[in-house]
């Protein structure tokens, strides 16, 4: 990159351009250290729509890599710059524009953070249902992700709540995507494209969000097992009571544990093996009786030693704050880690995790497990601990490669909610075969013919 | 289209191909005759993905166009050739393959009725929630539109529910998109994109759709206001209660009247100039009885005349039914007509119907409208009744154009639910521009390079 094209930068977002020794270490990496660490050659804090289509149409021109990035939260070095070149950052760009509360929709910079976006609905009665574990992403990597969450199994995912885009393309041009519609059936779906994509297709400048009248009671039940295999299994179960859970988490006590050791506090019940989470939504206490009823005598008729009601805040808290600390928890608990996120249908979830603590232990790597059973989303971790860097490489690939396989033949799919980024690219490959992959390739080709969007992933 | 051309077709689907005079006259047209009468060269009535792939293969080698389609109820000529070519049919292929309890999904072949798809769901509990009008449409042509229905408002529309798709790709590669996981984030979202493709980006071959526990009770309300806008003016403030009506429907009295006359039954209500009606789905009429205090409370207070229960089948059914005819019963009022499909957000509804009726004066056209009011998806059809062939022709093109345009400036989009077809090529691309009909183009050229599939649609 030569001084002039820094100087062109500087000019479009005076101040705000970082080259050198002045970039944060913040932006070579993710979450996910362990893919590696990637210095981009300059970062720009884009503040406007404007900027970004300034900067996209000199970088096509100039052929230089844009990489746009939000919080840098993700989990599969998405946001980092394979290939040098420029990090294109929204993160200033985080006001809410508006909240409409006829329609129920909201209207945001892309830089709005998960755990800020609430305070905007305060007072409405609004709610956004998506809720990522990670709430300090942002709402643009949210989107440009399909981030799922705890709440997707009664909600849905990102993609459900994403009505509107204006998005910058490759050579600086900018369009509106959608807006305020609830349906359309008007050409193809380019918001659906763009929603999921990561960056590869345009750079997100303005989102418009669906939002839902806010659930007056919720209620969260903590049922734990003596057994993992018990406990996953009774998760089809539940979901074919009717009784439309909100969330249905899985956890086992070893993640549990970690938690408590990271946050320094204590979970309600550590006795069993491996927990169910479900939370409900409705209208009033009383209207949730029946399915509260309905799933207790089904989780004891499982096998469940107990039933336990977290009804007031404080016990809400405590547990669905030691859930949110899962990841970091994990972490936190060895020296280093690998992540699978992929999801399977409902019914193989029990199978998935049998297999994985088998392929777990043939390739000599400690595993732990969490995540959206209700969804057939898991975490799956594979942890170092004091393996040798030979032992943890050779174990951690023939582990990946095994779960990526199972999951396959399982009907499943590489990613939940995490996306591609580059550290998924050859299991996407591999699950969706050379036809489909031709067909996205030939996709990223009419939206970015340069090639200068986030070259290295997904595609 | 050569006799060798037909000879192929001919090993390919032995007496399922129709050429010439054997061609019956349905498959010149969908269900808008107005919009021209195109004979194919040659009728395939497909009877597996395998005789599809053929098809499309020898097609693609020998640049014929191909023409999908399902039961032709499309309302924007999508199934039409108007390039010649050979239609394509997937009529025969009625089969549900699988239903799945345990994973809540369905499998079947796209020539599926929607009106017989319930029957393969009777006993399980489950249910299909997207409910167009048009019962004789194909599951496949619904998924291939996104169509929307009457259900959307709480359940959503097509796309919401298709989780796996089979297709055939021009050149009669066969991929298979999703599967049975309820989420995902691997890669471009190719099913979002061929979902509402209108088949101009390949052929379904087999679809796998989402299915919910069966709501145990429903209510249909309808509430008579003196005025239209009193009626429509209602609508946002009805979706604010936060009740999650299933359906708010809009309806004038003349078009109620139409229906009576075209079923010859009466309508239990017919004394009000427009109606709302709503219906609300639950797990016991007890559960829903908040709901329904708090929709009386306020529709009397918005001065309405009464709200009628609809409580019995008998009574569910004479409002329903009603509603399913309009289309019909207004293209059996008039001599000829045109319809208009767009979306508008909520909230600028009752501006839209009373610009509608503006413009129709004006235009010179008589005007009648009803449709998903809680979607801000009207169905607007101008009615020519006695007017010269000259004075329609002019009266309509000034309608459908001022009314498009009004929509364009509400931040409305083209088609909620019908599609484009070539009857709304135009309004489409006047509605998204240059740059994003330049971005479908480009997408249509990497899944069809030859430019076979259903030509001279959707772009």
């Amino acid at each position: 990159m030569s001084a002039e094209d820094l100087a062109f930068f500087e000019r479009t977002a005076p101040g705000r351009v970082f080259s050198g020794e002045t970039i944060s270490a913040d932006y070579d990496h993710d979450e996910m250290t362990e893919y590696g660490h990637f210095m981009p050659e300059a970062v720009i804090q884009a503040q406007t729509a404007q900027e970004i289509c300034e900067v996209l149409a000199y970088c096509n021109a100039h052929a230089i890599p844009v990489t746009p990035r939000g919080a840098g939260t993700g989990l599969c070095g998405g946001c980092v710059t394979l290939h040098g070149g420029v990090v294109l950052s929204t993160e200033r760009m985080k006001r809410v524009l508006e909240v409409d509360t006829q329609n129920m929709t909201a209207t945001l910079e892309p830089g709005v953070l998960l755990m800020e976006f609430p305070k905007a609905l305060e007072g409405t009665g609004l709610f956004y249902p998506p809720d990522p574990g990670e709430k300090t992403a942002t709402m643009g990597g949210n989107a440009m992700t399909n981030a799922g969450g705890m709440r997707a199994v009664r909600y849905g995912v990102t993609r459900d709540y994403v009505l509107g885009m204006e998005v910058a393309l490759a050579d600086g041009r900018l369009i509106t995507l959608g807006g305020k519609n609830v349906k359309t059936s008007s050409g193809y779906s380019l918001i659906d494209l763009m929603v999921g994509s990561e960056g590869t297709l345009g750079v997100l400048t303005k989102l418009t969000v669906k939002l839902i009248p806010e659930p007056k009671v919720n209620l969260s039940v903590l049922i734990p097992f003596d057994d993992l295999q018990a406990c996953i299994e009774a998760v089809p179960q539940v979901l074919a009571l009717g009784c439309e859970p909100t969330a249905v988490e899985f956890m086992e006590r070893e993640v549990i544990t970690c938690a408590e050791t990271y946050l320094g506090k204590k979970f309600p019940e550590t006795t069993a093996d491996a927990y169910l989470l479900v939370r409900l939504d409705g209208a009033s206490r009383k209207a949730l009786e029946p399915s509260m009823d309905a799933l207790t005598e089904l989780a004891l008729r499982l096998g469940a030693r107990d039933v336990l009601l977290a009804d007031t805040d404080e016990r809400k808290e405590s547990i669905w704050n030691a859930r949110g600390a899962f990841l970091e928890a994990i972490k936190g608990s060895t020296t280093t880690m690998d992540e699978c996120d992929v999801v399977v249908p409902r019914d193989r979830i029990a199978e998935f995790v049998r297999e994985s603590v088998a392929i777990g232990r043939e390739a000599g790597v400690r595993v732990c497990s969490f995540g959206h059973a209700g969804d057939g989303n898991l975490h799956i971790y594979a942890c170092r601990d004091e393996l040798s860097e030979e032992a943890w490489k050779q174990g951690v690939t023939q582990f990946m490669e095994r779960l990526y396989a199972a999951a396959r033949g399982m009907g499943g799919e590489v990613s939940g909610e995490h996306g591609i980024g580059h550290a998924k690219k050859a299991f996407l490959a591999e699950s969706v075969g050379e036809t489909q992959l031709e067909l996205m390739r030939g996709i990223k080709a009419v939206f970015d013919p340069n090639g200068i969007l986030n070259p290295g992933k997904v595609v």
